[in-house]
């Protein structure tokens, strides 16, 4: 955001890039500084963009995946979603990472838009989506690393732990407030 | 969130230092599934928990900083903050870090609570604060690393531009979150 910027600009003097290590791949990136000339080597984190989808339900529930999340060591209560594959369009991946995860599926689609990761180290962008009225059509089909419980919340209640602060990854709050920024705060 | 879970648990069989890279260091966990026995060696990123800012002037703007991020390769505006230091109470962080990249500083401050940086594979998480009246007393207290230049903007401005989904890190519009929770949506 903002497109007026200083005209001094951060110069990329070298890339390198760093091990692999399957959900990212690490790069190295010396920078210049265009306030002082200090040159630093920043650590940029590649991944794959993700996708989260906001799926309401013809009960007018929000599906959301209940999982043991390894970084914080806890179980977390998110929107459904995860990584595009090579090649996948997002909004492909939104419609099989939601049929993967809960074995709902549904037509209406609408896109609630992007965004980044973590853009002080990760150069990927998570892309929300929504779906209408969506039914219980599929079996799970889940990695042979996951354990998901489908959780239903009506709307209603959505809203106020949203507003309440209880969901705790930022990507799902972040796909909620593009949500509930359309068919509630406009 | 959401106490009740499954009894079978995820064990963590074993737990392996990985290389240090400044800003975060890595850990192998070996993790067992408890719906299918599979193991798989999963990767952490450990990091120290973070603060940001929610600091609104006595003429009724909120600050931002404007800069570079070598994750998306882009200018970001987010809220000031930044990383808590070794033995350092996240209040204390956080009017350290807005003084250091603004200049500014306030007394009446109110906690606003947490989110989790991206419980997936970061075990760090973001402290959220709201402090009043902030006026200007300091220079800028920059690492050679940053250039940060301050944006205030008007709190109506700050509402539409959050609705509108125009901010880009995650953890700014949750912090934003928290403050238009109080102040606005309930």
């Amino acid at each position: 955001m903002d497109p007026h910027h200083n005209s001094a600009q951060w110069r990329r003097l070298r890339s390198t890039p760093g091990p692999d290590y399957r959900i990212f791949s690490l790069r190295y990136d010396e920078m210049e500084n265009p306030r002082n000339g200090h040159r630093e080597t920043m650590i940029v984190l590649e991944s794959p963009d993700s996708v989260n989808v906001v799926a309401v339900t013809t009960a007018g529930e929000v599906l959301f995946v209940r999982q043991y999340r390894f970084g914080t060591g806890s179980y977390t209560l998110e929107l459904p979603g995860g990584v595009v594959d090579p090649g996948e369009d997002h909004g492909a991946a939104a419609r099989r990472e939601l049929e993967e995860e809960t074995g709902y599926s549904g037509d209406l689609w609408h896109y609630l838009g992007v965004v980044a990761s973590n853009p002080v180290f990760m150069n990927n962008y998570i892309h929300h989506w929504y779906v209408e009225g969506v039914s219980l059509g599929a079996q799970q089909k889940l990695d042979p690393s996951e354990a998901v419980e489908v959780v239903a919340m009506p709307v209603d209640e959505v809203y106020r732990r949203w507003l309440a602060g209880e969901f705790e990854h930022p990507h799902t709050v972040n796909a909620l407030l593009r949500y509930f920024a359309m068919v509630k705060l406009s």
